[in-house]
């Protein structure tokens, strides 16, 4: 609500992106998260001049408690070594009970806070209609301008539509931990499908070898020769143990799809993604709200009353909606 | 996809349901989770031919480890010695990671799994557009043709979208533990807006008078004489204690909403919301998906290639769905 009331210079945040400041990036991903009306016209600027080859971008997910922002942090290191610029976003659906708790991992992240080549920003997005899908693309834009040359983006929630802005990354590296009983049933609930590369964190605990072994032998089953065997690794984050061989990983992945377009179909998958959030969300304004009096207050009362199912309410709708003007 | 592949005899079912036979209200149940094309129908014969007066709807919410199930298990025991035919949805968004173990706790309402009087179901929605703002209004239009007189909603998730969804309910629960730490935080995020009935639950531990006062105060803030004010009550639902307060403060808040019309505003709200998602998820089927020479891939190559911002091609998606045929 604050954020609105300011005024927005569009020319001014979005030079002051591509010169890297890290204030005009924090800014400009402000608007991005609360869906400001200025977005168009930054999105029109970032869209127009790319500042440069578009970053490669990391997707890291995993259930709770298994080293996501430790391994993000590793992996920070690493990149900083090789001199890669980086962005982090770490997306978390907002909730009113634990929005704090869920980011609250941050602080591994301190470690970069005063690194000038590291931007990292944590993104809550209430619960608008394809808010994570709409505004992970922007946010990477956004990233992009600022030259970044490698974005990690890590999802904090549990659910299905985390793991799939996971799943919107070039390449998605999905972490489990051993003795959490959830190896097979990840695996099994379409995890498979969203992982590039699998990383058995905490290995230095007992069972990481069987829960590796297991994740192995289910991609043996689905796997076709033609398609990229996503590789199973172990790591111990905290330590850096294993964190050479991700990076290797990652770098293999990033060939494979370079050398058979499959990059090219993954990025074209996030802007139809981006694309149909923002039609959704131009849709529910058109739609308009309960008052008194309105379109869709009549045809809820009719639905109420019995006059009418909720499908024949849902055509009515449709059919008013109509062409843009 | 088996419940796709297998035909539905909708009259049967629905007939099933009016006469409260568990199985049709299962299967029918079902159809609303996986989306069946044959739900169009189910819906027009149950809005068409109410089987009584609708149920009463109660919404509990509340962060993990409040104390969820047992309030619902509490408050089931109390309305079926009233004698009233109870439904209860567990509403959770699908995880690949936690998928049981979101809904686990279902086992603290085993107690009932053997009386015909109460129906229980766990419901878990896809990433679904929409699903649980769809799903819920949908197992309810099921549950009151089987003939409950009342429904508890009791959702799961931790997100936004979730407490979102126990606000479609007539009147909305909300829980918390003391020694939480987050009973102020929780009220300041916007808790405090859809809790109709709070309960600070174990409230046998320390700092449960601090947390109820605390809630209390904030109340007071926002209070507006002409409003309902929601009633801060402590219970340690495990053993019953306080379990007769709280239903007789939700007959309370009944009463109230009765006489001044809240509860048709809220029934409102909850058709439209019904509406808005039936809507846009057919706003997503016309987009349709990212085949190649679809208009979609069109759009999204363009914007890719950096020849098009992703708002103007929303707007040329826009345009294109027309009205509905």
């Amino acid at each position: 609500v604050t954020i609105r009331a300011r005024s927005v210079d569009v020319p001014d945040l979005v030079g002051g992106a591509r010169n890297g400041d890290p204030r005009a990036v924090a800014r400009l991903i402000s608007l991005v998260e609360a869906d400001h009306p200025e977005l168009r016209a930054v999105m029109a600027a970032l869209v127009g001049a790319p500042a440069g080859p578009p970053a490669a971008v990391i997707g890291l997910t995993g259930p709770p408690g298994v080293g996501k922002s430790t391994t993000t942090s590793a992996l920070i290191s690493a990149f900083r070594a090789l001199d890669r610029r980086i962005g982090v976003l770490a997306v978390a659906p907002a909730s009113p009970f634990s929005g704090g708790a869920l980011l609250g991992d941050r602080i591994r992240m301190q470690d970069h806070a005063l690194d000038p080549g590291v931007f990292i920003r944590s993104m809550a997005t209430r619960g608008h209609l394809g808010g994570l899908a709409r505004s992970t693309p922007q946010a990477l834009r956004v990233l992009d301008a600022a030259g970044c040359d490698l974005v990690l983006i890590e999802t904090v929630g549990v659910g299905q539509s985390e793991v799939e802005v996971a799943g919107l990354a070039d390449t998605t590296v999905v972490l489990l931990a051993p003795g959490m009983g959830d190896g097979v049933q990840a695996a099994k609930a379409g995890v498979l499908e969203v992982g590039d590369v699998f990383v058995v964190n905490k290995a230095d605990r007992d069972g990481a070898a069987a829960t590796a072994r297991d994740l192995r032998q289910m991609i043996s089953l689905t796997h076709r020769p033609e398609l990229w065997r996503p590789p199973v690794l172990q790591a111990v984050a905290s330590t850096g143990q294993g964190i050479g061989e991700l990076v290797e990983a990652l770098e293999q992945h990033r060939i494979w799809m370079t050398s058979n377009g499959e990059l090219t179909r993954r990025r074209l998958r996030r802007s139809a993604a981006e694309i149909e959030a923002l039609t959704l969300a131009a849709v529910q304004r058109r739609i308009g709200s309960l008052d008194p009096g309105s379109r869709l207050n009549d045809l809820a009362e009719a639905v109420l009353e019995g006059r009418l199912d909720p499908y024949r309410a849902a055509d009515t709708l449709l059919t008013a909606l109509g062409p843009a003007h």
